[in-house]
Protein backbone atom coordinates (compact mmCIF):
# COMPACT_ATOMS: atom_id res chain seq x y z
CA UNK A 1 0.00 0.00 0.00
CA UNK A 2 1.26 3.54 -0.73
CA UNK A 3 2.03 6.31 2.02
CA UNK A 4 -1.06 7.81 2.78
CA UNK A 5 0.56 11.51 3.78
CA UNK A 6 -2.43 13.12 2.83
CA UNK A 7 -4.21 11.79 5.84
CA UNK A 8 -1.56 12.20 8.76
CA UNK A 9 -2.74 14.98 10.46
CA UNK A 10 0.76 17.20 10.34
CA UNK A 11 0.65 17.03 6.81
CA UNK A 12 -2.90 17.65 5.71
CA UNK A 13 -2.87 20.97 7.81
CA UNK A 14 -0.29 22.41 5.74
CA UNK A 15 -1.72 21.36 2.24
CA UNK A 16 -4.98 22.40 3.25
CA UNK A 17 -3.01 25.78 3.95
CA UNK A 18 -1.85 25.65 0.52
CA UNK A 19 -2.53 28.56 -2.28
CA UNK A 20 -4.19 25.68 -4.29
CA UNK A 21 -6.29 23.88 -1.38
CA UNK A 22 -8.24 27.22 -0.97
CA UNK A 23 -8.32 28.45 -4.46
CA UNK A 24 -8.62 25.30 -5.99
CA UNK A 25 -7.33 25.35 -9.94
CA UNK A 26 -7.65 28.63 -10.25
CA UNK A 27 -4.49 28.52 -7.05
CA UNK A 28 -2.50 26.40 -9.60
CA UNK A 29 -0.09 27.96 -11.25
CA UNK A 30 0.73 25.79 -13.44
CA UNK A 31 -3.37 24.87 -14.52
CA UNK A 32 -3.96 27.38 -17.55
CA UNK A 33 -1.10 25.34 -19.03
CA UNK A 34 -2.62 22.30 -18.41
CA UNK A 35 -6.44 23.78 -19.62
CA UNK A 36 -4.17 23.72 -22.70
CA UNK A 37 -4.08 20.05 -23.05
CA UNK A 38 -7.54 19.23 -22.47
CA UNK A 39 -9.48 17.85 -24.99
CA UNK A 40 -13.47 18.93 -25.40
CA UNK A 41 -15.23 17.20 -22.16
CA UNK A 42 -18.62 17.72 -23.30
CA UNK A 43 -20.31 14.19 -22.78
CA UNK A 44 -17.09 12.02 -21.65
CA UNK A 45 -16.60 9.81 -19.60
CA UNK A 46 -13.63 10.60 -17.31
CA UNK A 47 -11.74 9.25 -14.24
CA UNK A 48 -9.73 11.62 -12.22
CA UNK A 49 -6.71 9.75 -10.80
CA UNK A 50 -5.72 11.49 -7.43
CA UNK A 51 -8.82 13.64 -7.08
CA UNK A 52 -8.29 15.49 -4.13
CA UNK A 53 -10.77 17.78 -3.11
CA UNK A 54 -12.18 17.17 -6.21
CA UNK A 55 -11.59 20.78 -8.01
CA UNK A 56 -11.04 19.06 -11.25
CA UNK A 57 -13.97 16.60 -10.66
CA UNK A 58 -16.31 19.29 -10.05
CA UNK A 59 -14.93 21.44 -13.04
CA UNK A 60 -15.31 18.61 -15.70
CA UNK A 61 -18.64 18.45 -14.98
CA UNK A 62 -18.99 22.29 -15.01
CA UNK A 63 -17.67 21.99 -18.64
CA UNK A 64 -20.06 18.98 -19.88
CA UNK A 65 -18.24 16.01 -19.03
CA UNK A 66 -21.34 13.05 -18.58
CA UNK A 67 -19.65 11.56 -16.01
CA UNK A 68 -16.61 11.57 -13.74
CA UNK A 69 -15.01 9.14 -11.35
CA UNK A 70 -12.96 10.23 -8.78
CA UNK A 71 -10.37 8.10 -7.19
CA UNK A 72 -8.25 8.87 -3.93
CA UNK A 73 -6.58 7.18 -0.84
CA UNK A 74 -6.83 10.26 1.77
CA UNK A 75 -10.12 9.83 3.55
CA UNK A 76 -9.22 13.18 4.47
CA UNK A 77 -9.53 14.13 1.04
CA UNK A 78 -12.50 12.62 0.24
CA UNK A 79 -14.35 13.76 2.85
CA UNK A 80 -14.12 17.52 1.71
CA UNK A 81 -14.61 16.60 -1.60
CA UNK A 82 -18.33 14.54 -0.64
CA UNK A 83 -18.66 17.68 1.10
CA UNK A 84 -18.39 19.91 -1.41
CA UNK A 85 -19.67 18.56 -4.23
CA UNK A 86 -23.53 17.93 -4.75
CA UNK A 87 -23.82 16.11 -8.11
CA UNK A 88 -25.02 12.93 -8.85
CA UNK A 89 -22.47 12.48 -11.49
CA UNK A 90 -19.37 12.62 -9.40
CA UNK A 91 -18.93 9.58 -8.05
CA UNK A 92 -15.41 9.31 -5.36
CA UNK A 93 -14.33 6.20 -4.19
CA UNK A 94 -11.40 5.44 -1.83
CA UNK A 95 -8.37 3.59 -3.71
CA UNK A 96 -4.79 3.02 -3.90
CA UNK A 97 -3.57 3.74 -7.12
CA UNK A 98 -1.34 1.12 -6.92
CA UNK A 99 -3.40 -1.60 -6.81
CA UNK A 100 -6.62 0.34 -8.65
CA UNK A 101 -9.03 -2.10 -10.76
CA UNK A 102 -11.08 -0.21 -13.28
CA UNK A 103 -13.70 -1.57 -15.91
CA UNK A 104 -12.13 -2.27 -19.58
CA UNK A 105 -12.81 0.48 -21.78
CA UNK A 106 -15.52 2.82 -19.59
CA UNK A 107 -13.97 5.97 -19.55
CA UNK A 108 -13.31 8.64 -22.83
CA UNK A 109 -10.54 11.00 -20.96
CA UNK A 110 -8.06 10.35 -18.20
CA UNK A 111 -7.21 12.89 -15.72
CA UNK A 112 -4.51 13.07 -13.01
CA UNK A 113 -2.84 15.97 -10.83
CA UNK A 114 0.44 15.62 -9.10
CA UNK A 115 -0.26 12.34 -8.33
CA UNK A 116 1.89 9.80 -9.70
CA UNK A 117 5.36 10.78 -8.56
CA UNK A 118 3.63 8.68 -5.07
CA UNK A 119 3.51 5.50 -6.85
CA UNK A 120 5.72 2.69 -6.99
CA UNK A 121 4.45 0.51 -10.17
CA UNK A 122 3.87 3.14 -12.63
CA UNK A 123 4.34 0.51 -15.57
CA UNK A 124 0.71 -1.30 -13.51
CA UNK A 125 -1.19 1.82 -13.68
CA UNK A 126 -0.37 2.79 -16.79
CA UNK A 127 -1.67 -0.63 -18.00
CA UNK A 128 -4.84 -0.57 -16.00
CA UNK A 129 -5.60 3.15 -17.15
CA UNK A 130 -5.10 1.77 -21.23
CA UNK A 131 -7.24 -1.13 -20.57
CA UNK A 132 -9.89 1.73 -18.64
CA UNK A 133 -10.10 4.00 -21.81
CA UNK A 134 -11.60 3.60 -25.20
CA UNK A 135 -9.44 3.64 -28.28
CA UNK A 136 -8.59 7.43 -29.04
CA UNK A 137 -8.93 8.42 -25.90
CA UNK A 138 -6.77 11.38 -24.23
CA UNK A 139 -4.53 11.08 -20.70
CA UNK A 140 -3.39 14.26 -19.52
CA UNK A 141 -1.30 13.79 -15.84
CA UNK A 142 1.21 16.11 -14.48
CA UNK A 143 3.63 14.67 -11.61
CA UNK A 144 6.58 16.24 -10.43
CA UNK A 145 9.64 16.48 -12.72
CA UNK A 146 12.76 14.22 -12.90
CA UNK A 147 14.97 17.35 -12.57
CA UNK A 148 13.17 18.66 -9.28
CA UNK A 149 12.91 15.02 -7.64
CA UNK A 150 16.31 13.42 -8.53
CA UNK A 151 19.04 15.30 -5.99
CA UNK A 152 20.11 13.82 -2.69
CA UNK A 153 19.51 16.93 -1.12
CA UNK A 154 16.84 18.89 -2.83
CA UNK A 155 17.90 22.73 -1.60
CA UNK A 156 19.20 25.36 -4.34
CA UNK A 157 22.83 25.92 -4.12
CA UNK A 158 24.74 28.59 -5.52
CA UNK A 159 27.37 28.30 -8.54
CA UNK A 160 30.30 28.95 -8.51
CA UNK A 161 29.63 32.48 -9.94
CA UNK A 162 26.45 32.79 -7.05
CA UNK A 163 23.44 31.95 -9.75
CA UNK A 164 20.59 30.15 -8.32
CA UNK A 165 21.81 26.56 -8.83
CA UNK A 166 19.34 23.15 -8.70
CA UNK A 167 21.75 20.76 -7.30
CA UNK A 168 21.23 17.70 -9.80
CA UNK A 169 22.65 14.33 -8.69
CA UNK A 170 21.34 10.68 -8.38
CA UNK A 171 19.69 11.20 -11.74
CA UNK A 172 19.93 7.82 -12.96
CA UNK A 173 19.09 6.27 -9.55
CA UNK A 174 15.44 5.61 -9.36
CA UNK A 175 13.48 4.73 -6.43
CA UNK A 176 11.94 6.34 -3.24
CA UNK A 177 12.57 9.92 -2.56
CA UNK A 178 12.28 11.27 1.11
CA UNK A 179 11.72 14.79 1.69
CA UNK A 180 10.19 17.27 4.39
CA UNK A 181 7.59 18.91 2.17
CA UNK A 182 4.43 20.38 4.81
CA UNK A 183 5.36 16.99 6.94
CA UNK A 184 8.56 14.91 7.27
CA UNK A 185 9.44 11.54 6.02
CA UNK A 186 7.32 12.06 2.72
CA UNK A 187 8.38 9.42 0.68
CA UNK A 188 8.07 10.31 -3.50
CA UNK A 189 9.20 7.80 -5.97
CA UNK A 190 11.58 9.34 -8.96
CA UNK A 191 11.74 8.06 -12.14
CA UNK A 192 13.80 9.50 -15.50
CA UNK A 193 12.18 11.29 -18.12
CA UNK A 194 12.96 8.52 -20.43
CA UNK A 195 11.34 5.44 -17.90
CA UNK A 196 7.79 7.70 -17.98
CA UNK A 197 8.10 7.86 -21.75
CA UNK A 198 9.06 5.01 -22.89
CA UNK A 199 6.45 3.82 -19.96
CA UNK A 200 3.92 5.08 -21.76
CA UNK A 201 5.12 4.30 -25.27
CA UNK A 202 5.23 1.17 -24.14
CA UNK A 203 1.87 0.53 -22.77
CA UNK A 204 0.71 1.67 -26.33
CA UNK A 205 0.19 5.13 -25.40
CA UNK A 206 1.02 8.26 -27.94
CA UNK A 207 2.85 10.52 -26.85
CA UNK A 208 1.37 13.99 -27.56
CA UNK A 209 2.98 17.31 -26.13
CA UNK A 210 4.85 17.14 -22.98
CA UNK A 211 5.25 20.14 -21.09
CA UNK A 212 8.17 21.17 -18.53
CA UNK A 213 5.88 24.05 -17.11
CA UNK A 214 7.43 27.53 -16.76
CA UNK A 215 5.25 30.47 -15.48
CA UNK A 216 4.83 33.13 -18.12
CA UNK A 217 6.50 36.96 -17.68
CA UNK A 218 2.99 37.69 -16.41
CA UNK A 219 3.17 35.19 -13.93
CA UNK A 220 6.87 35.92 -12.11
CA UNK A 221 5.53 40.40 -12.15
CA UNK A 222 2.30 38.95 -9.80
CA UNK A 223 4.38 36.28 -7.41
CA UNK A 224 8.29 37.00 -8.03
CA UNK A 225 9.12 33.81 -6.21
CA UNK A 226 7.92 31.68 -9.60
CA UNK A 227 10.73 32.91 -11.28
CA UNK A 228 12.79 30.24 -10.12
CA UNK A 229 11.19 27.72 -11.95
CA UNK A 230 13.14 29.34 -15.00
CA UNK A 231 16.25 27.96 -13.43
CA UNK A 232 14.97 24.27 -13.21
CA UNK A 233 11.62 22.87 -13.97
CA UNK A 234 9.23 21.60 -11.29
CA UNK A 235 6.27 20.19 -12.69
CA UNK A 236 5.99 17.96 -16.18
CA UNK A 237 2.96 17.74 -17.89
CA UNK A 238 2.13 14.85 -20.12
CA UNK A 239 -0.60 14.58 -23.27
CA UNK A 240 -0.99 11.03 -24.45
CA UNK A 241 -3.44 9.22 -26.32
CA UNK A 242 -4.37 6.05 -26.41
CA UNK B 1 25.86 29.55 -41.19
CA UNK B 2 26.52 27.67 -38.29
CA UNK B 3 29.80 27.98 -36.40
CA UNK B 4 32.09 25.74 -38.44
CA UNK B 5 34.13 24.37 -35.22
CA UNK B 6 35.16 21.21 -36.49
CA UNK B 7 37.61 23.21 -38.98
CA UNK B 8 39.29 25.34 -36.77
CA UNK B 9 42.60 23.24 -35.87
CA UNK B 10 42.73 23.82 -32.29
CA UNK B 11 39.48 22.29 -31.99
CA UNK B 12 40.02 19.58 -34.80
CA UNK B 13 43.19 18.43 -33.48
CA UNK B 14 41.42 17.99 -29.79
CA UNK B 15 38.92 16.36 -31.41
CA UNK B 16 41.15 14.19 -33.51
CA UNK B 17 42.72 12.68 -30.14
CA UNK B 18 39.09 11.56 -28.55
CA UNK B 19 39.08 7.95 -27.81
CA UNK B 20 35.91 7.84 -30.24
CA UNK B 21 37.57 9.55 -33.13
CA UNK B 22 40.54 6.96 -33.22
CA UNK B 23 38.39 4.10 -32.28
CA UNK B 24 35.05 4.97 -34.12
CA UNK B 25 31.97 3.52 -32.61
CA UNK B 26 33.36 1.07 -30.44
CA UNK B 27 34.84 3.96 -29.33
CA UNK B 28 31.76 5.52 -28.20
CA UNK B 29 30.31 4.24 -24.88
CA UNK B 30 26.98 4.80 -25.39
CA UNK B 31 27.50 2.85 -29.25
CA UNK B 32 25.75 -0.31 -28.02
CA UNK B 33 22.66 1.65 -26.60
CA UNK B 34 22.46 3.61 -29.98
CA UNK B 35 22.81 0.26 -31.93
CA UNK B 36 19.66 -1.29 -29.97
CA UNK B 37 17.58 1.50 -31.50
CA UNK B 38 18.05 0.90 -34.92
CA UNK B 39 16.38 -0.82 -37.49
CA UNK B 40 16.86 -3.74 -39.55
CA UNK B 41 19.44 -1.19 -42.29
CA UNK B 42 19.16 -4.13 -44.92
CA UNK B 43 18.91 -3.13 -48.46
CA UNK B 44 17.85 1.12 -47.14
CA UNK B 45 18.80 4.16 -48.02
CA UNK B 46 20.33 5.99 -45.18
CA UNK B 47 20.76 10.14 -44.41
CA UNK B 48 23.42 10.39 -41.81
CA UNK B 49 23.93 13.69 -40.64
CA UNK B 50 26.64 14.99 -39.23
CA UNK B 51 28.79 12.12 -40.36
CA UNK B 52 31.77 13.04 -39.42
CA UNK B 53 34.85 10.49 -40.04
CA UNK B 54 32.46 8.45 -41.52
CA UNK B 55 32.38 5.48 -39.09
CA UNK B 56 28.23 5.21 -38.88
CA UNK B 57 27.75 5.52 -43.02
CA UNK B 58 30.62 2.86 -43.34
CA UNK B 59 28.76 0.16 -40.45
CA UNK B 60 25.77 1.02 -42.58
CA UNK B 61 26.88 -0.01 -45.37
CA UNK B 62 28.93 -3.26 -43.42
CA UNK B 63 25.26 -3.90 -42.11
CA UNK B 64 23.30 -4.00 -45.62
CA UNK B 65 22.70 -0.53 -46.50
CA UNK B 66 21.86 -0.01 -49.86
CA UNK B 67 23.24 3.61 -50.14
CA UNK B 68 24.71 6.05 -47.31
CA UNK B 69 24.57 10.14 -47.81
CA UNK B 70 27.00 11.56 -45.53
CA UNK B 71 26.07 15.13 -44.70
CA UNK B 72 28.71 17.50 -42.77
CA UNK B 73 29.93 20.91 -42.85
CA UNK B 74 33.69 19.94 -42.08
CA UNK B 75 35.82 19.73 -44.84
CA UNK B 76 38.22 18.68 -42.56
CA UNK B 77 36.26 15.94 -41.32
CA UNK B 78 35.03 14.89 -44.63
CA UNK B 79 38.78 14.96 -46.22
CA UNK B 80 39.57 12.70 -43.76
CA UNK B 81 36.02 10.49 -43.84
CA UNK B 82 36.69 10.60 -47.84
CA UNK B 83 40.14 9.10 -47.39
CA UNK B 84 39.12 6.32 -45.49
CA UNK B 85 36.19 4.86 -47.43
CA UNK B 86 36.21 2.58 -50.72
CA UNK B 87 32.91 2.37 -50.78
CA UNK B 88 30.64 3.59 -54.44
CA UNK B 89 27.36 3.40 -52.65
CA UNK B 90 28.55 6.01 -49.85
CA UNK B 91 28.31 9.91 -50.77
CA UNK B 92 29.44 12.46 -48.82
CA UNK B 93 28.61 16.42 -49.19
CA UNK B 94 29.63 19.12 -47.41
CA UNK B 95 26.76 21.29 -46.52
CA UNK B 96 25.83 23.31 -43.39
CA UNK B 97 22.31 21.20 -41.69
CA UNK B 98 20.97 24.71 -40.90
CA UNK B 99 19.88 25.19 -44.86
CA UNK B 100 20.27 21.94 -45.79
CA UNK B 101 17.75 20.78 -48.87
CA UNK B 102 16.87 16.41 -49.07
CA UNK B 103 14.57 15.06 -52.06
CA UNK B 104 11.31 14.69 -50.85
CA UNK B 105 10.81 10.84 -49.59
CA UNK B 106 14.47 9.20 -50.81
CA UNK B 107 15.13 7.64 -47.75
CA UNK B 108 14.88 4.78 -45.45
CA UNK B 109 16.71 6.18 -42.44
CA UNK B 110 18.12 9.04 -41.19
CA UNK B 111 20.92 8.93 -38.05
CA UNK B 112 22.47 11.77 -36.68
CA UNK B 113 25.22 11.47 -33.96
CA UNK B 114 25.93 14.47 -31.54
CA UNK B 115 25.44 17.38 -34.36
CA UNK B 116 21.97 18.62 -33.53
CA UNK B 117 22.57 20.23 -30.65
CA UNK B 118 24.72 22.68 -33.00
CA UNK B 119 21.21 23.84 -34.98
CA UNK B 120 19.79 27.10 -34.35
CA UNK B 121 16.64 26.38 -36.62
CA UNK B 122 15.86 22.90 -34.91
CA UNK B 123 12.33 22.60 -36.30
CA UNK B 124 13.41 23.38 -40.33
CA UNK B 125 16.04 20.81 -39.96
CA UNK B 126 13.03 18.27 -38.41
CA UNK B 127 10.93 19.59 -41.26
CA UNK B 128 13.52 18.86 -44.11
CA UNK B 129 14.37 15.32 -42.59
CA UNK B 130 10.45 14.41 -42.54
CA UNK B 131 10.20 15.45 -46.09
CA UNK B 132 13.00 13.55 -47.25
CA UNK B 133 12.14 9.73 -45.28
CA UNK B 134 9.42 7.69 -46.70
CA UNK B 135 6.14 6.68 -44.27
CA UNK B 136 7.22 4.58 -41.62
CA UNK B 137 10.76 5.42 -42.11
CA UNK B 138 12.96 4.97 -38.35
CA UNK B 139 14.91 7.92 -37.59
CA UNK B 140 17.49 7.59 -34.78
CA UNK B 141 19.28 10.56 -33.68
CA UNK B 142 22.01 11.51 -30.38
CA UNK B 143 21.97 15.36 -28.73
CA UNK B 144 23.72 16.79 -25.56
CA UNK B 145 21.30 16.27 -22.72
CA UNK B 146 19.43 19.20 -21.99
CA UNK B 147 20.24 19.17 -18.41
CA UNK B 148 24.16 18.99 -19.55
CA UNK B 149 23.54 21.91 -21.67
CA UNK B 150 21.53 24.18 -19.76
CA UNK B 151 23.66 25.27 -17.06
CA UNK B 152 25.55 28.88 -16.96
CA UNK B 153 28.73 27.64 -15.84
CA UNK B 154 28.98 23.61 -16.60
CA UNK B 155 31.19 22.84 -14.03
CA UNK B 156 30.56 19.87 -11.29
CA UNK B 157 29.92 21.07 -7.69
CA UNK B 158 29.33 19.60 -4.26
CA UNK B 159 26.43 20.14 -2.69
CA UNK B 160 25.91 20.66 0.76
CA UNK B 161 26.50 17.28 2.03
CA UNK B 162 29.70 17.13 -0.09
CA UNK B 163 28.20 14.89 -2.98
CA UNK B 164 28.82 15.48 -7.22
CA UNK B 165 26.30 17.89 -8.09
CA UNK B 166 25.48 19.29 -11.55
CA UNK B 167 24.32 22.79 -11.32
CA UNK B 168 21.48 22.92 -13.02
CA UNK B 169 20.20 26.80 -14.25
CA UNK B 170 18.65 28.78 -17.00
CA UNK B 171 17.17 25.41 -17.77
CA UNK B 172 13.84 27.14 -19.50
CA UNK B 173 15.76 29.96 -21.08
CA UNK B 174 16.76 28.35 -24.40
CA UNK B 175 19.51 29.78 -26.62
CA UNK B 176 23.26 29.65 -27.11
CA UNK B 177 25.34 28.26 -24.57
CA UNK B 178 29.59 28.87 -24.78
CA UNK B 179 32.09 26.70 -23.57
CA UNK B 180 35.47 25.70 -23.83
CA UNK B 181 35.08 22.21 -24.68
CA UNK B 182 38.40 21.60 -26.78
CA UNK B 183 38.64 24.97 -27.73
CA UNK B 184 37.55 28.37 -26.81
CA UNK B 185 34.16 29.62 -27.72
CA UNK B 186 32.01 26.68 -29.29
CA UNK B 187 29.07 27.38 -29.47
CA UNK B 188 26.02 24.90 -28.85
CA UNK B 189 22.35 25.69 -28.73
CA UNK B 190 20.14 24.66 -25.71
CA UNK B 191 16.71 23.64 -25.81
CA UNK B 192 14.24 21.65 -23.48
CA UNK B 193 13.27 18.35 -23.26
CA UNK B 194 9.85 19.70 -24.10
CA UNK B 195 11.08 21.54 -27.32
CA UNK B 196 12.92 18.96 -28.87
CA UNK B 197 9.64 16.46 -28.29
CA UNK B 198 7.08 18.61 -29.35
CA UNK B 199 9.10 19.49 -32.17
CA UNK B 200 9.33 15.97 -33.69
CA UNK B 201 5.91 15.45 -32.60
CA UNK B 202 4.26 18.88 -34.53
CA UNK B 203 6.49 18.36 -37.62
CA UNK B 204 4.34 14.75 -37.79
CA UNK B 205 7.14 11.80 -36.10
CA UNK B 206 5.68 9.33 -33.51
CA UNK B 207 8.23 9.14 -30.43
CA UNK B 208 9.21 5.33 -29.98
CA UNK B 209 11.82 5.61 -27.43
CA UNK B 210 13.88 7.81 -25.59
CA UNK B 211 17.37 6.92 -23.47
CA UNK B 212 19.49 9.35 -21.49
CA UNK B 213 22.46 7.02 -21.81
CA UNK B 214 23.97 6.24 -18.27
CA UNK B 215 26.48 3.73 -18.41
CA UNK B 216 26.14 -0.14 -17.24
CA UNK B 217 28.32 -1.38 -14.10
CA UNK B 218 30.56 -3.52 -16.56
CA UNK B 219 31.35 -0.07 -18.30
CA UNK B 220 32.01 2.00 -14.71
CA UNK B 221 34.51 -0.66 -13.38
CA UNK B 222 36.25 -0.84 -16.62
CA UNK B 223 36.04 3.17 -17.08
CA UNK B 224 35.22 4.84 -13.52
CA UNK B 225 35.20 7.48 -15.00
CA UNK B 226 31.97 7.57 -16.28
CA UNK B 227 30.22 6.92 -13.09
CA UNK B 228 29.63 10.70 -13.09
CA UNK B 229 26.86 10.06 -15.09
CA UNK B 230 24.71 8.20 -13.19
CA UNK B 231 24.62 11.73 -11.17
CA UNK B 232 23.09 13.39 -14.27
CA UNK B 233 22.67 12.60 -17.86
CA UNK B 234 25.22 14.20 -20.50
CA UNK B 235 23.42 12.25 -23.78
CA UNK B 236 20.05 11.80 -25.02
CA UNK B 237 19.28 9.13 -27.73
CA UNK B 238 15.67 9.53 -29.63
CA UNK B 239 14.05 7.31 -32.07
CA UNK B 240 11.02 8.38 -33.99
CA UNK B 241 9.46 7.58 -36.78
CA UNK B 242 7.91 9.05 -40.01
Amino acid sequence: MSQNIYDRSDFFAGYSELHRSVHGLAGAPEWSSVKALLPDLAGKRIVDLGCGFGWFSRWARENGASHVLGLDLSQNMLARAAAETQDEAITYRRVDLEDVELPAASFDFAYSSLAFHYIVDFARLMRTIHRALVPGARFVFSIEHPIYMAPALPAWLADAEGRKTWPVNHYALEGPRVTDWLANGVVKQHRTMATTLNTLIDTGFTIRHIAEWAPSAEQIAARPDLGELLERPMLLLMAAQR
